[in-house]
């Protein structure tokens, strides 16, 4: 049996963290600042499931608890439990952060000598979508979560963390917070942004040619149709990693476009070639 | 019913034109050099359809020809077809590449005075996939075709174009060969190139991040998986629209880098909220 979890925050993430923990019989409780998602929630939830509207409440008697509000808000949050004096002793502290280096460093420091523990989570779970409406209870299952533990890190919190999301039946991967902020830089931060560029350079001058594009477009650009705001805030947390990766992508355009304007084939066939090679060795098919 | 038509090319179009074809009931050769996809044809295909591997004897009393080869070689079998004396006169030429300016340009002025007439098509039908083993007779149904007649073009000859993909089911467009090439590299060529950037500037210096990835990455890049050959090709064709396009591409990328540097989360959010706002009101979504 888990420990008595609170959940802060019901968007997405958290609105589906709950629902999975509530699907397994888990005693949990998740917290919110505004009532309609709460509402929205109790009503598809199953009975283990509670909602809680005040912070204090919700976390005093927690054994777990994961921030999944936006990332921006967390150290707040973070200051109002430990302030308000929210927090049990020895509770754990996790959260679903996309960006791992400030919200670890800051927590790491807020809770040194309050006997609360922090450890980094990034269950990398979602989609374009968000909001309550689109949370499911399956949305972790299979899905890889990314733990950043740090050489202060208690090693109970840190077990304790690993068996939380994987009861929830996610793969674990444990990194450090730098490294962890540099992978996603690459792998989802850059192309998050470079998908938002395509889009306006594809369609600002004339957006009716949208009719004339098909599945590449679309696929190309599914994520920038993500939360705006959200993504703002991931990008800016993670700015000095995702300027490396958008420095080099800079690079890389430059080159392109000599190879482009050298009106030579074989070169422009390599940085092809390449790229596809990249892609079909490791980014696995959708089955 | 339609006219003889002789379609040259085994690949994914030509293959997936020939099987429509015959399919339908209509009389159809496919040309190709080598055995092995004639004969991979001949096997699948419904008893309408022959290969052929002779041009002269495939072309010589067709009433319609669809250059269905890679882009680079439709200037040569074109010059070949009018030095062997393989066409009938009043012979339709139509194509399916993916650039419409040069292609026009050459066979308008080559044809001039033979009785033969052409006319730039351009089936917005395909995938990732290429060759005949990835043929299927309805990958033209509900596509869009864009056509692009000039001024010298004969309106007999168009009208049987238009009639000949209405038969397989497509959308028709008219549009110049110039225009249709500025569309292109804005919705299709440009966003395959940084595709292509994308998944080096993502994978290069660490390829094993690449199992961190979610299907963001996965679709971002999926473009990226085509034949580098063929896109080579394309985007040499298209050279000046695509640079445009890509030097478009490099000022947004240098404003995105300068709102990162600046630190303020409203410019970049607006950077976001805009290509949202153009891709979810013109890009349609996956049905």
């Amino acid at each position: 049996m888990l420990c008595r979890t609170v959940v802060l925050g019901p968007g997405l993430l958290g609105g589906s963290l709950g629902l999975a923990l509530a699907e397994q019989g888990h005693e949990t409780v998740v917290w919110g600042r505004r009532p309609a998602p709460l509402d929205y929630l109790s009503n598809i939830a199953p009975r283990a499931l509670r909602t809680e509207i005040d912070l204090t409440k919700a976390s005093q008697d927690a054994e777990l608890i994961v921030l999944a509000t936006p990332i921006g808000v967390m150290p707040d949050l973070l200051e109002c439990l430990v302030a308000t004096k929210a927090l049990a002793p020895e509770v754990v502290i996790t959260d679903v952060g996309s960006v791992k280096g400030p919200i670890v460093e800051h927590a790491t420091a807020l809770l040194k000598g309050t006997g609360a523990h922090f450890v980094g989570s990034h269950p990398m779970a979602g989609s374009e979508a968000s909001g309550i409406e689109a949370a499911r209870k399956d949305l972790y299952t299979d899905a890889l979560c990314l733990i950043t533990p740090v050489p202060e890190t208690d090693a109970g919190a840190l077990a304790k963390v690993r068996d939380f999301w994987g009861t929830l039946g996610m793969r674990l991967h444990e990194t450090s917070p730098a490294e962890h902020d540099q992978i996603v830089a690459r792998i989802s931060h850059m192309p998050h942004a470079l998908a938002s560029l395509v889009v306006a350079a594809a369609l600002e001058k004339e957006p009716s040619w949208a009719a004339f594009a098909a599945g590449g477009l679309r696929d190309t650009t599914r994520v920038a149709s993500g939360d705006p705001a959200m993504w703002a805030e991931i990008l800016l947390e993670n700015r000095q990693a995702v300027l490396v990766a958008l420095r080099d992508s800079q690079d890389r355009l430059q080159d392109l476009i000599g190879r482009m304007e050298s009106g030579q084939i074989e070169p422009l066939q390599r940085f092809l070639l390449e790229a596809k090679a990249l892609r079909d060795t490791h980014i696995v098919p959708r089955c």
